[in-house]
């Protein structure tokens, strides 16, 4: 089956937010055989809307709206999409119970413009809303499954999860089955160099690399029938890229290096902290993302000031006077302080310039220290990362990370 | 001017990365009076590229498509284009050496499939890019200006502004003003209520508003000559809009709740401390994003284990016996800690149950404390929020933000 999301709304158009819903669907429909061929975006204009809606009716089975179907004027997705295929908006009880008891349960008053929601295109099966006020719907129309969902996503995803994806499932015969291995530490064109055999030999499954800041990923899909799996497809091809790149390849299961990372340490019971500088909580704040890492998870000192870093670290002032805060040895001080006042089995520091400011030729903008304390000692690395800041501060995280999931799988531990 | 955009990449058609590059795009376009009327996603196929972008050409006068010019074999968006207009694709030396130097400057050895992005449709004006090896370029066609611009952010967006903008305003007779008013603390369709006759009376400048998880942002949009100013035409709406929602407008000039808090903290030279419990460090995070914040961000001390709560911000033990680590007065003596061991003006605490698990029924998952220690003594608030982690998590950020922006502008600073 053929799909394609069509995103209703201005604020898409200007740029304001991106169109993370689209990724959101796409992301789940290919494990129910459903392709997606096209994303569109048009804004809050009626006309432009008909067009795209109608070219969609004519090359696509399933298309999926998002948008559009809030209480205010500039909201018209239901409105056009019924005029297209001709239904009345009719007005529907249970939905208008849902509204009146969302804002009941929040204390506020329901204005006016909150009723339009709860009209519904005739002959609809309406997705309910238990996160906003604004209801979905799926329309079956000659041969073509149309679905209208909200804008937000905390409205959008749990309505998609509970009842579009049950009921897309259902219509469809295939499954596509992806694996993703994430690398770290190797750059897109020479992981394509190493695997290109591969790449063009293959049919099913299809293979793809793609290169997101720092970290290169390689799919592998395969298509397969409803009723079987498509591991035994894609599992020698997952094997053979693993036995070139070698331990590089640090997930096969969507992981994320901080995901990988904090499954090591939970596995081995292993606690950690960190002592960050120009990562400023940035390390705490990806690793405490994981539900149930408090387990491992002990403290984070961020210490911005040089004063911090010794009252909070004990770093020595001799050694932020002569080597600098970024450098070498006040790297591992940081990791030792943290490790050795947290009593955790790693202690982690990261020190460096970020930018846009505070480079210098001998220490430009980019350069990071970060060091890990363990059992034996302390090892640290010298990062040298180009980009603005935000770019400096994500892959200075990667690189942690790795070194955590390194460091764990060579000692085992301790 | 009309323009859309269209992005190119199987990648995005599965969901791995959203479209920021539209986004992105979108955002500057409309300053150089450039509309974006749609956004298309295809993936990396040429029949159906060719397809949309024969479209494009239909509708819009600038067109611009981002992804498909790197080194691989599925990189298809020059020669699809090339192959649209007729156009041959020729070797370009210049950029040729550009690819050689990046890798020469890295020390990595250039595989030969990079040869392939110094090839360029004839007749094209080169955008260079200093940051990867895919160039992109601009093709004058019937009136039609067609912009390629590789896919990567960390690339198209130095590329973007410093050629294809100028090229692009160049061709521009008007432009278009934005101002984004950005509210915390009101739902939308309050919002909304508030201001109807104001939406409804309005041509130029128009309004819309929208709402984005736990803010509300209301977007004034004059459209005017290259050669004057919106100014004029947004001032009296955006100062009545103000004047009816009061102090919940946090910023009018695109700045974040965080940029607003900090430039507060930097205006008044307060400096400030953290002490977060269920944030993980995502509030210091968020703050040491802003460059130059460390003139008044000392630290912030990440306790996740009571231990750390007790030995890095000296919360007592009965405090945390008596009451939990979850209540109104252990968030209290965090906030009272930090700003103590710190030595700053301000102390800010948080500690909640961000979920999935932990949650009771007298502590539900959603149930956050925050509390702010200053030189008059100790304010804390109860939030109790809905949704995922995340969600969580981000909002208690907004929170704590609103409260440094509340709080610095009611008491002048201490």
């Amino acid at each position: 089956m053929k799909a394609e999301i069509l995103a209703v709304g201005t604020e898409l158009l200007m740029g304001q937010i991106a169109n993370t819903n689209a990724q959101y669907i796409s992301s789940r429909l290919p494990e129910i055989g459903i392709g997606v061929y096209f994303h569109s975006v048009v804004g809050d204009n009626a006309e432009r809307l008909k067009q795209i809606f109608k070219l969609a009716l004519s090359r696509s089975e399933v298309i999926i709206l998002t948008g559009g179907l809030g209480p205010t004027q500039d909201d018209i997705t239901k409105e056009t999409v019924s005029a297209v295929l001709g239904r009345r908006l009719v007005p529907d009880q249970a939905s208008l119970d849902d509204i009146e008891d969302f804002f009941r349960k929040r204390g506020r008053k329901m204005t006016k413009n909150n009723l339009k929601q709860a009209c519904l295109p005739e002959g609809c099966t309406i997705v309910r809303n238990s996160a906003g006020t604004a209801p979905g719907c799926i329309i079956e129309d000659s041969g073509k499954t149309i679905v209208l969902l909200p804008g937000p996503p905390s409205e959008m995803k749990p309505m998609f999860e509970e009842t579009v994806m049950p009921y897309l499932a259902a219509k469809s015969d295939c499954r596509l089955e992806s694996v993703y291995l994430r690398i770290f530490g190797i750059g897109e064109s020479a992981v394509e160099d190493e695997i290109m055999d591969l790449i063009d030999g293959q049919t099913n499954p299809t293979i793809a690399s793609y290169a997101k800041d720092g970290e290169v990923m390689i799919r592998i899909t395969a298509m397969h029938p409803k009723d079987s799996t498509g591991t035994d497809i894609i599992r020698p091809v997952a094997h053979e890229i693993k036995r070139r790149l070698g331990d590089a390849v640090f997930s096969d299961d969507g992981s994320s290096l901080e995901e990988v990372a904090a499954r090591l340490l939970m596995e081995k019971k292993m606690t950690v902290s960190f002592a960050e500088s120009c990562t400023g909580g940035l390390l705490a704040a990806r690793l405490t993302d994981i539900p149930g890492i408090s387990a491992v998870f002990d403290r984070a000192a961020v210490t911005y000031s040089n004063r911090s870093k010794m009252e909070q670290l004990c770093v020595r002032k001799e050694t932020l006077d002569r080597y600098g805060a970024v450098s070498e040895q006040t790297a591992c001080e940081m990791a030792l302080g943290i490790r050795n006042i947290s009593g955790t089995d790693l202690g982690i520091s990261v020190t460096g310039i970020a930018g846009p400011g505070g480079g210098t030729d001998k220490k430009p903008v980019g350069l990071v220290y970060t060091a890990l304390a363990h059992r034996d000692g302390v090892t640290v690395k010298r990062l040298d990362l180009w980009g603005n800041r935000e770019r400096i501060r994500n892959v200075t995280c990667l690189h942690v990370f790795d070194m955590i999931r390194r460091h764990l799988m060579v000692s085992g531990g301790m």
